[in-house]
């Protein structure tokens, strides 16, 4: 509740035009709606400039068709992360168009036609497994409306690789790394650009990898300034990051 | 070395200006200059945006004052991190006005009029303990010319704290939030702002702090989208990636 | 043993109302019931004010129900907590009227009219995920006759569903906070009422979330006073300590 | 802010004896006293119960001093943990009649006459080294104005002394255990009493201690219901909290 | 090889009775057998006192069958741990009289008639759930030929029963007392018994517990003296070490 | 790219035999395959000395394949490890005589007749349960033209069997040890030999194992020099390095 | 309070030898002295066989001091452990003939002319920073009464070192291992004898030896059966428990 | 003992040229020297290959120096790290023309003429801080007659400056890497150069550096083939490893 609100609520409370009761109802009820099982924030799109997002991991396949049910009637986008096929097919009963991005685990409902940013965010990642995390982040991205690149499989193992793709990665207006095991390309990359570089670590990897503890250690003690971080495969939150900074 | 400074040099040879020999010097001699115990990197300004940083920890007071008095040839602003007072002496001898600032523990030496820019950080702490790493931050986004607002001791067990000053951060263009013990202002923060929120756990705390891993992984683990995380009692990282930021 | 009953034993020694070897006995004895599988403290409910309580994880289906069988004689009220669905079905063979609570895996038994307390405990809780936590506190709190009020998926990131909430949770006599991933969602209401906050983290999260150890240090660190923690998960205890404090 | 106290306020509004700005000054500035370097909560003893605490770790004695001097306009009682010598002194040039208790380490100024509680806190602990833990958790609730028992050096090693003293243990509203190494007195004290029990790991050990974690774990395992836990080393969360609960 | 064998092997060399060639070869064939994937150790029994154990986590049904049956060859008895039920069937293909304890995942053959020891060990145990650990150690001993007491279910949380069975494990030689959880009972029994404890951390529990961690540093910090610790979920390594103590 | 290259290709652009346009093609276009979802390095082999290899965890069948398909044109030989039997199916698919090792978890296509070194690795193991790493190890060793030597089952518990086989790896040029639980072995070995030594922790075991930390911090630790580590499990690594030194 | 002493009490009581109070007096004193800030505990010598012991450590010497002046009255044998040299003398002062041991960090007052045992405890360990434990283990085990054979300095580097006083291990009936680093000398003296073996870390080397963990978890994780483990540097645990064992 | 000398003496024994008594003293009694504190290895030089080594840490200065004179007698070289000052000034008591290198903490006597080898090893590092490690290394190696090639505060933030030193790089025969923070560094040269790479994590960093174990983590994921690591801060090791490699 910002300070405009506030200062017309009392307004309206001295002019009469609002009684004290219902400016106390106002004050007290903030606006969400509750479904019992859940509570969603009918203002967060105007309050964070985004949708609403559904994270389906630890929810039932109903729970999540009941939110995306009450979502539709508001006629905004839905973004569906961790999601399996069950939960998509059971949002295919109440939304058929849903897309199910299977590699990204991902269901989206684009209701508005978004117009793509000029400037683009950079996902680059060190090898093929690191792809689901990838795609949740650029599927994220795009789903806000920001243009993408993907430079995937350009671990430092062959650094070639990476230095072939420099000129897009530069290009960007911020870079999302995505590497597991040792994590090493997110230090290589800041070092090479002058924007900032959102490090995922990823889960992938065996053994001293302890489920991406080495990657996430690797980011957070990076020498390259302009690197932060995220959690171990979180792909969701570097992109909607990324989406915030690039849309700055 | 970008695609235009290759073609050239490739037309440079190719029209008998360049020399295979000299060509191939400037290909092999990547510019930095060698003092022995460090490589000072002369084209950085140019290639990250930004002045040479001294992180001063590890180092000796010898050491340093030759790296800066190297630096100072080139008329660029120095900023030097975890400077001890006998790192800040030993410099005084080689640039007097070099300015130290004892809780943020950097030395400043000023050589351009920055202007400051219009847009702001919000640099918001915890508790009184953290105020050495907001001071790293708001020191190292001021010298690389960005205006900062403190906003110091807001932490979550006194909530209404935070509330007061919630129009001075939201007007931010990028959040730095620093917390130690269990680091929860970063989520609060986080899910009250739409700017991104860079976090900075601290090493504040006792006992099962484990030297800022509680604060760590709460941030890390955030639920609020937007927020990343740098390393435990790293002012420096957040004010650099927060000057990036506010400068996009 | 307390000081009467001993007083009152080497009384009847000394009467003669009980010969030596009784008493030998009686000291030597002390009161449960040994199934061979576990030991059964009957006196519990007067020693410690509740009835037993079985923890199901880690037994059969027969031992659970051979001990719930034993208890029944016995008229008092019985709570298993970690009861899968094969544990419910086999005590249903013994006392049909067993209720099962699938969300908190509890199964309860209630023989005793017991009158609800005036004073309320409110379980509060961050997500939809963390459920099973919130409802095995709320079952273990109203079996042993408390009034619970539940107060769920008002986590951080949407600060102001928990202050809509506030009255509700200001008037509880003690508080129960349940909450994975960061876990700041105690410190935010340990820092807001003035009564005991039991916090209890749970496993919800992915990650460097590490089994809730996330959320677990993030509460031990609690900067607000008034904060004390349960096991990952351990809703039961929780209940428990609340009900314990609630009847105070 | 209570209800209470908003109704009013929109109440002063409508009937002009309040302005909207006065209103809205009043809704925005929250109570409490800025130092600069320290935010004091003026209404705290009010909003939670007590008198404002002062965590001196961290904080310059001229700090502590600082913040001292501005409450004792309140004519409030004073509470300083984790106080040097040198805090001491320091506080002392502004109110001599402080108290020092050393094994502590906290500063108490006394300016009320609280009448101390009927029902008492019993402080049970394992071992000498625990001591001042015992200490910060007994002065805590003294200050606050309870009763307290210390029971200490009654570790499981020899637990019939601790069985000696099981009377006055039970005769408490609420039992602190306070120890180190593998903290199962905790445990065993819990199976014995019927009353809430706060454990405190201590870092007091070696080895395999991890500076308390091998305490604090099996503090948070404890199989005895009742037991809530607090951060290494927290006496003053345990005497804070078990203040709380005494009163209720 | 011992001093005598070395001794007459050399004897045996200036002698003649043994050319320098079949002396080399005695001295370099240690005494085991090869079966390609394993290696059978002959003489074991006559080296440490005791049979041939087989660890079957790992193996394959056949590769344990396979070592079963030339272990027959030599008449002596066998004990198999961590035997699945797949395991224990292959097995009786080649020995049908092959005993199978489930719940201590054990097989064994008991080839020569063993006479039990006078005195005993005692095994006691906190709770139901660590019933396999309690059994492994048991039936271990036992096939070392050793008398066994088991005392289970005497977990802290209600110490009475633990009291009650005292004079049982004071009577013992040695003691082995299995925990999971937050392992507390082997501080306890350390205290009350003079002989030697032997411990052993279950992976009985959940959260906090992580997998064992917070019972085994419990024990290994325990404040008792004559305790020392086995490997979590060891009860093989108890048994074999308890006999050992108990034979002396 | 070398020096050599660097000066023929700038020779070429002055010459004119090369355009600027093809010497930029050149320099930028790094030498690799992209098939989509991987990078394929055509110069490796030249680079490194070595086939290509395919790390097949964390890769569809259907993407092996495709990988495969591509280097058979290559005519080079084919590692590929963690193949799960599913993999191995489908690249049998596309060339029929590919070989598949069940232990190892391998699936080579040897295309070139290697002549085996004259030196040989020594590829030392624990225990029966650490065979699928000593056969990832040795397979690479193998596919990379090495003689390799399994010891295996020779673990420090019976120490005999490993003085048995000192001859065997004492003539080796490099010596792998492969162990779990402890993994004293690799210190014994160093201890007993004078060349490199690269140990190889597994995940063998159980409890305070913690998924082969314990062998992993054993051998890092080891009081033997000339010993290093590679990753918990990474028989590959271990095998790929034993032959970069066997061949030097 | 065994069976015996409990029966004739209560005869006592029966006969009027005792009056009730007399008997409730006696059970409820139970036997020790406190001193304030400490418990001693008089019938220790009769309940678990041996004279008290003093951990220094977290005492002041005045209070060392104190305890040891009250047991001078007993006239028993006293060891004070991790004891600096500030607490020697403070207990000089009341006893001058006190022995300090400056690498064992022990005080020993011998009382009574201690036979000692024909049978020895071997206390083997691997480096010549290992003493200082070592050397605790030895005094307390001579302490008690045992003799006491150090075979030092020979680590699993230099296998032949240890192989040479195998004779003198293996005559022992209790083996002491005192290892840091990697610990390996545990499991290879376990495999070698079939004494009981009592395994010491310590926490001797750097880096990944995380003050001790490296060798704790070898140790822990042994494969050679009869090892068990205490805390880390903990030689007294392991010298009063082999005193235990060899005085069976 | 190697085979040719164990026949020898059975033959001597058989011909009697050799007692029987003699040959048991030969076989018994192993080669080393015992100074009471420590036992040196005499024929250490004959079986590894190399002068002996004194680990300084954890002994007196006045044991360094009775083992350096014992050592002189037999005129080999002597390497001494992690020495201190006071190490260095005890040494040069017996031996004035020890040499000690202070950044490397190593005193080195040098008696032999040792030609340095042809090919070298190249000692890269990431910052100024890692130098004490490098020069551990890099005196380790030139001790034992490697020529050294140093290439310094190459770290991947400005990757730039290693790419200049490529050449030097590749030419070597082996690869010490040392890196603090992220260590990326050895991911990187591994994927450049095809030779081993010895990788050193060091403690240089800061907050979730952990004391080195984000380095040790990401050396050992290391996606790169070829790359084996050493204990954080183990310069000797990985120089002493170099050296073996090296001279193969």
């Amino acid at each position: 509740m910002d300070q405009e609100t506030l200062m017309n609520l009392l307004k309206a409370v001295k002019s009469g035009s609002s009684s004290v009761d219902e400016a106390y109802e106002t004050l007290k009820e903030l606006p969400y709606k509750d479904l019992g099982y859940a509570k969603i924030d009918n203002h967060r799109e105007l309050r964070v400039g985004f949708p609403e997002i559904v994270y389906c991991a630890g929810k039932t396949p109903e729970q999540v068709r009941g939110i995306v049910e009450y979502m539709l009637q508001k006629d905004c986008s839905i973004l569906g992360t961790r999601a399996s096929k069950e939960v998509y097919e059971a949002v295919q009963n109440v939304y058929e168009a849903v897309e199910y991005n299977e590699t990204a685990r991902t269901i989206t409902i684009r209701k508005n036609n978004i117009k793509l940013t000029e400037s683009y965010i950079a996902v680059v990642s060190a090898g093929t497994s690191d792809l689901p995390v990838v795609e949740e982040a650029a599927v994220t991205a795009e789903v806000f409306g920001n243009r993408v690149e993907r430079i995937v499989d350009v671990g430092v193992a062959g650094i070639h690789r990476l230095f072939n793709k420099l000129d897009i990665i530069r290009g960007a207006k911020v870079v999302i790394v995505v590497a597991g095991m040792e994590g090493a390309l997110a230090s290589v990359v800041g070092g090479l650009v002058d924007k900032p570089v959102i490090a995922v670590p990823t889960s992938v990897g065996y053994g001293a990898n302890f489920g991406g503890l080495s990657a996430l250690l690797c980011m957070l003690n990076s020498c390259s300034s302009g690197v932060s971080v995220v959690n171990i495969d979180n792909g969701f939150g570097a992109g909607y990051l990324a989406s915030m900074i690039n849309k700055l």
